[in-house]
């Protein structure tokens, strides 16, 4: 399939009207910095209240990063029609079957940029396909609460973000904001933080530390000096965040420095989960009423002694005893899908209530 | 003149032999981030051991960025030959006049750097001519002691570094490693602290701050989100740290966190300078020896009521009272030209005195 224009991802002249007893999809978009993945699901029919565990996936699709702070918006736009469309077409299915689609994308910061993408994925699908257009935080949560959009969630890999959903559907959000803006519980952050140790104990500001020969040998680097053309080299976070295994590591073997950079981020990202459900009231008015908090990314996953994410949930249920930590057992774009399904239920729901 | 390849920069088919009367100049080169300025000074007769007051200049040329790790190593050696270039035609001189060339260029950071501009500034200029490779900051030091490589500068403009000399050419610096490896009390440092500020305030993790009304009218934005974009839209240092002096207004103003910031970062700065003096032992053995700091860069020339570099001199004679503060009068690619000429007069005594 091409890439360049509408009728050449969609096809817009061959597609086949869909039959009346085709399965009904709906689509799933978890839209990355790294990678995007788009899941097509049949419509589970609305008398269940959860869905069916395993979740049914007609098909998956991958494409590259859809956030449109990184590469643009045009970019972003074909890369999330791309991946709709293989998706569909890895189903035998087309835009007719689709009732609905939720399109988790990070960078989706602010209403605007919501609007911006509604108003493009208009001209692709009919009006009656329920379009909902959130930041991928959201598809993540769900993917821990299978599809309901209640409690907070933690995401911490390359970058770092805490978001959460009342059950009224009030949001909230803390940091997610970037390198600049102080995400330094994040890989990026944590690494950056290893970096700097190094230099500093280089040229006499800071103590000594393991870390100088784990990561200048982890990174084939001779000298100290070495490490700033090897970050000027190439600007990925990514590249960055890799590092986070050998400052756990050293931070195992007792090195104080690693161990305190640990024990800072854990605070950094146990405080955001904090100011999110404080002022979401996720904790109900005496501070102990119970909320699930998904817990997703690199940094928290890593099953090493040094377990940041168990140190995060300590230092959460010490202020709120009823958090409940979940690690989700879905990939986020399988929460984009069942969100899309949740949403069409309670619309079809509030529908014939109102009939 | 052309940029392309080195005979059209340097017209070598056109070029005259030199006269034998003819002045004899030495070239002083300063390559920052931001711009290059060379300049281009008749040699001074040796029997003089401190320079003229004020330095006899013949012509001064200004390119841009020559730092190798930003735009690349033929870019960055394509706009130092022609800055030389420039200031030859204009003193009305050439190539051949040249009896010192000291290229102070941010970016040198390696013994490899050096090697890497030695070898094709050697393909330019005959053998004869005296070639001094250094990083930028050694030109800020020449530019306050008049020359003399001895002492300590600091730098503190969109970046920072202190560098160091001893008499005996002892060297050492801090810092300078560029924002992931955490110079925190540089213009960019300080300016993102204080974005980072503004998120924290937004999302409930941290305290309430002038500094988002100042900053947020500053750039003409309504909401803090909206600062996740502006950073993304451009990533230049230069254009985070042109904020300091909001940063320092709300300080001024009695805001705590602006406060803090400030107060974190002179501390950042003078440890800098600490790390330095106490490397190279240039506070002697009981730690009262007078010697040079020279303050370059616009954090530190801020003539604000909260003084940035005067605190950093508080805090640095503290430790040191030895210290003796020097803001130079002069730019510092003629501190790169006086160096050339403080490195051709000591050759010469050597020689002299060898012989």
């Amino acid at each position: 399939m091409k890439r360049q224009r509408n009728g050449e991802i969609w096809d817009f002249e061959h597609e086949m009207p869909a039959n009346q007893t085709a399965t009904e999809v709906v689509l799933g978009v978890d839209g990355g910095t790294t990678s995007t993945v788009c899941i097509c699901m049949p419509l589970i029919p609305f008398s269940h209240s959860l869905p069916p565990d395993p979740v049914p996936v007609l098909a998956r699709a991958v494409a590259g990063c859809s956030n449109h702070n990184s590469v643009g918006e045009t970019a972003a736009r074909e890369t999330l029609e791309q991946v709709m469309a293989d998706a569909l077409s890895k189903s035998g299915s087309n835009r007719s079957a689709v009732r609905a689609i939720c399109l988790a994308v990070s960078g989706v910061n602010h209403p605007l940029d919501q609007q911006r993408i509604l108003a493009w994925l208009r001209d692709i699908f009919p009006s009656h396909v329920r379009l909902y257009i959130q930041n991928d935080a959201i598809a993540a949560l769900a993917s821990g609460t299978m599809g309901k959009l209640h409690g907070c969630v933690l995401i911490a890999g390359t970058g770092t973000i805490a978001y959460g959903f009342t059950e009224e559907g009030k949001e909230a959000r803390a940091a997610g904001a970037g390198p600049t803006l102080g995400d330094w519980g994040s890989g990026y952050g944590i690494a950056a933080q290893a970096l700097t140790a190094i230099i500093r104990s280089h040229d006499g500001r800071g103590p000594h530390t393991m870390l100088t020969s784990s990561i200048l040998q982890t990174l084939g680097l001779s000298s100290a000096d070495e490490l700033i053309g090897w970050t000027y080299a190439d600007p990925s976070w990514a590249r960055i965040a890799a590092l986070v295994p050998v400052v756990v590591s050293c931070a195992e073997a007792g090195d104080e420095v690693a161990n305190k950079i640990l024990v800072d981020s854990v605070q950094e990202l146990a405080s955001s989960v904090k100011a999110v459900v404080q002022r979401l009231g996720l904790c109900g008015k005496d501070g102990t009423d119970s909320f699930p908090l998904v817990m997703v990314g690199g940094v928290l996953e890593a099953k090493k002694r040094w377990d940041i994410g168990k140190e995060v949930i300590n230092y959460v249920s010490k202020d709120y005893p009823g958090v409940q930590s979940i690690r989700p057992k879905v990939e986020p774009a399988v929460g984009a899908a069942l969100l899309a399904w949740s949403f069409l239920m309670k619309e079809s729901y509030n529908e014939n209530y109102r009939s």
